[in-house]
């Protein structure tokens, strides 16, 4: 069987590459990196197990891409540009086929999004990875969750929903389309992020579904958050699929989206217009922010409160 | 069950610190991080798996400890003073006494090596750790593992083989002694790594076993490093229970030790043995750096040629 060494050399060293930001990648004890000047370093790190954060048949084109994009969305919701990244995988054995199509989604995620591999750690386990992300933003210009003020607004990107029922589509076997590839391929909204430095006042992805994550928001910032179900922005295709308020309970309540959720003045919203307009992507306001408990509140059309829950991990 | 959030905030919250270094700690997408100006991160990532790496029933301190340790000893392999560090960690459930345990020998041991967590992730699975560091060091001033010399000298840190035998006592329940607890509290040897900048010449941590990580060196470098049995150090306690043979033997191929090998000129001979008296820890010269194939050589008190392997972990 192919050893630890062998697979790293055959299979990983070419994700690296040598640029003034990585003095020194993979092989070594370390990973030696430059943070340009003027910059603060951004780290996430996310762990996805088979069975658990994708189906135990996933490809390994799956299991590269939701693992890098789950990271990667971490890095946009601080307005961050990819930097580099650390990868620790467990594997059951050394697949040759799975190793070279997991190797091969990762060289194109890589290249795309411009953030080469600089080190790693490969074990023998149930299939997991453990991806650690580094990002960089000027300094002071990171747009975190507790910084959102009462009478901004809040927006969301793309639309919600999507991922959640691809989820079900994808268990239940169904045909690739536009839904499986929602949860299956899903985009980190890195351009989003960066562009909106300077504009959005708190930011979060949206990750365990709209209403969990604008609550970590609310609480962080220590403000109200309240939304209003009915501009949760659906999808053509989730509406035809399940129906407008199944979709709207989808958007509100299931993750995996990893559309941006973030707060803004009410005096930028041209600015934010343009910024959808030149990314080709809606930028919606689903509600306001005001003083009150450090919770999300959602109105359903009639201005009455709704329960809401996202998902847990534990 | 205790969710992910309350697990996060009452266990791991507070191993985190406010300083100059941690612009923004966990809690959010990203951690935000300043590197030192002129500096150079080092990262370096290591899973370890319980079964794997740590016997099922050691307890959450060693679990905690021996992660630590390998994490902290690739950052002293290159010099590097530690900056800070993100855990992923998966159990199999929320067990409360387990994590209080496991965290408050985490706090310790940031707090000795004042290196903050700042990010991490948990998911529910079989019990395995990724710890993920980051380190810096002064611009250029990292020390790799293929800069080795012809001509210089191989030095080893400490004595070698203790916690190979530690993990065969630990295994047999032996009571806690000298050679368990090198295998269970492992020491990374931070200092002497920062005090070998612009003296050792190339530099790797011994965590496979010194064979297979003198080999590492002596590929990266091109070099031959040919190493001298009789010379490797060995403590007085692994004498006293394995016999001089057996000690050499595991000296040789045994794991999990954590010192330092590294080359430097003869040259530097006086500055090292200082640095030995200052730090109150054996630096002994075991071989020497020549021009031949990319391999490590092993010779016995004949000058015969040994064959020897290291621990490999797939």
């Amino acid at each position: 069987m192919a050893d630890e060494f062998s697979i790293i050399r055959d299979y990983f060293k070419h994700l690296s590459a040598n640029s003034v930001q990585v003095v020194k990648g993979p092989g070594d004890d370390c990973a030696v990196l430059q943070v340009a000047p003027e910059h603060e370093l951004c780290v996430s790190t996310d762990t996805l197990i088979a069975g658990v954060h994708f189906p135990e048949d996933a490809s390994a084109e799956i299991a590269a891409t939701r693992t890098m994009m789950a990271n990667l969305s971490d890095l946009a919701a601080m307005g961050a540009t990819p930097h580099s990244f650390v990868l620790a995988l467990t594997l059951p054995q050394a697949d040759e086929a799975w190793l070279a199509e997991f190797a091969g989604s990762l060289k194109r995620l890589t290249e795309t999004h411009h953030i080469p591999l600089v080190g790693g750690n490969l074990a023998k386990g149930r299939l997991s990875m453990t991806m650690t992300v580094m990002g960089q933003v000027p300094d002071g210009q990171s747009i975190c969750r507790d910084t959102a003020m009462p009478g901004d607004l809040v927006y969301v990107s793309g639309s919600l929903g999507d991922a959640g029922h691809g989820l079900s589509l994808v268990l239940d076997k169904a045909e690739a389309s536009y839904l499986t590839r929602r949860y299956t391929h899903p985009t980190a909204r890195l351009a989003l992020g960066q562009a909106l430095r300077g504009i959005a006042t708190s930011m979060i992805d949206v990750s365990d579904g709209l209403y969990a994550d604008a609550s970590h928001l609310a609480a962080e910032s220590s403000v109200t958050l309240t939304l209003h179900q009915e501009k949760l922005p659906i999808s053509d295709e989730l509406g035809a699929a399940v129906g407008r308020e199944a979709a709207l309970k989808l958007a509100l309540t299931a993750g995996d989206d990893y559309e941006l959720c973030f707060t803004a003045s009410p005096d930028s919203q041209q600015r934010i217009d343009e910024i959808a307009k030149a990314l080709n992507l809606a930028l919606t306001v689903v509600g306001e922010v005001t003083v009150g408990d450090a919770e999300a509140v959602v109105l359903d059309r009639n201005g009455e409160a709704l329960v809401a829950s996202g998902y847990t991990h534990f």
